[in-house]
C-alpha cells in the first residue's frame, strides 16, 4: 500500500485492530471516511478526541463513563432495589442495561478466573466486590455460563461466605424466540428441571 | 445508551456509520477502544486528525492520497508502459495495485452513468479523462461487469471515437481459484468463447 500515503496507510493499519474490521473491511472503511469528510470524518476524528479526554473507569463499579462514580453508581434511586448484579465485562454490563432490567447497580469483574491464562482473584475486582456486598439485599453473579465463568462465581460465593446477602445466578434456559431442534442438551435438561407452571 | 455519557454514545453512533459496522459491533469497537487507550485509541484519534489535515483527492487522476497529483501520477516509471486504467471508483484502483498490475496510470471515474440514481455524463470524470486519452497508447476500460459499468464502457468508447488510443476492457472468465458449479451460465459461456490454448 506504499502508493497511498503514510497517513492513509496507518489509519487503516489502526482501524484494522478493532474487532469485526479486517485489513479488508478497514481499507473500505477508510475509503468511506475520506468519501464523507465532511459528514463522518471530521465528525468521528472530533469525538475520538473527546472520548479520549473524557473516558474514564467508574472507581466504585467499574463501568466505563465519561465521570466517575459512573451515572449509574451516582443515581441514588438504583440503590433502592438493593440489587447488585455482578458481570465479567462492561459489554455485559451494556448488555443489561439495554434489556432495560430496572433499577440496580452493576459490579464489573474486568474477566474471569483462569488459571491457564494466568488470571488469579487478584486480578480480577474481588475485594471491592466483597467490600462493597453488605450494603446490597442480593447479589446476582451474571458471569457467562461458561467453565471459567461458573468457576469465578463459586469462587465468589465462596468468598462471600454464609452472613453474606442472597447469592443467586442467572436462570439457565430456551432463549426467547430460540428453537428447542437447535439447542444443546444441557441447556434443555436445564430448562426441563427448572420448568414453571403456566 | 443514557447510561454511558454523550461522548461514548456520540462515538458508536459515529463508528456505526461506517461500511461493515452496525450498532452492536459498534459498541464493541468502542469498548475495545476504551480498553486499549494507549495503544489503539489515542494513536487511532491522533492517525484521524492528521488524515483529515492531509488527505487530497489527486487533481490529474481522482485517486486520494496526502499529496496532488498523487504518488502514481507523480511517478514518471508509470507514463513508460502508455497504459491508462479507467476505474469506477478508488477501492478498484487500490484493488488493482494490491494485484501489482506493474507500471501504469489510472484514471477514477467516481461512478457509472445511471440514470435512474441521475447520474449522468457530467457528474463523472469523463472530460478530464478525454483530455487525458492522447497522450496514452492503451486505454483499459476497468468497470464493473455490471449494466451499468457496461453502459459507461460504452460512451466512454464513444466519445474516444476512432482516432483514439487502443481501448481494451477486461477480460471474462472463471475467477482463479473458483469453482464451475458455482459460476453463473453468461461467465460460463463467455469464459468457452474466450477459450485460449494450454
Amino acid at each position: 500500500m506504499a502508493f497511498a500515503g503514510p497517513e492513509i496507510e496507518q489509519l487503516i493499519q489502526l482501524l484494522s485492530r478493532l474487532p469485526g474490521l479486517g485489513p479488508r473491511s478497514a481499507r473500505r472503511a477508510v475509503l468511506h471516511l475520506i468519501k464523507k469528510k465532511d459528514q463522518l470524518m471530521i465528525p468521528l476524528s472530533t469525538a475520538l478526541d473527546r472520548a479520549v479526554i473524557a473516558v474514564r473507569s467508574c472507581e466504585i463499579c467499574g463501568n466505563v463513563d465519561t465521570q466517575s462514580p459512573c451515572a449509574i453508581c451516582a443515581d441514588p434511586r438504583r440503590a433502592e432495589t438493593g440489587m447488585l448484579i455482578v458481570v465479567e465485562d462492561v459489554a455485559d454490563l451494556w448488555a443489561l442495561e439495554r434489556a432495560g432490567i430496572g433499577a440496580v447497580r452493576y459490579h464489573v469483574l474486568g474477566g474471569v478466573l483462569s488459571p491457564l491464562d494466568g488470571v488469579g482473584p487478584d486480578d480480577l475486582s474481588i475485594e471491592a466486590l466483597l467490600a462493597r456486598a453488605p450494603q446490597y439485599r442480593e447479589i446476582v453473579l451474571a458471569v457467562n455460563a461458561t467453565v471459567e465463568g461458573q468457576t469465578t462465581a463459586h469462587y465468589i460465593t465462596d468468598r462471600l461466605g454464609p452472613g453474606a446477602p442472597k447469592v443467586t445466578r442467572l436462570a439457565h434456559g430456551v432463549p426467547v424466540g430460540g428453537e428447542l431442534d437447535y439447542l444443546d442438551e444441557g441447556t434443555l435438561s436445564q430448562a426441563l428441571k427448572a420448568r414453571t407452571q403456566i
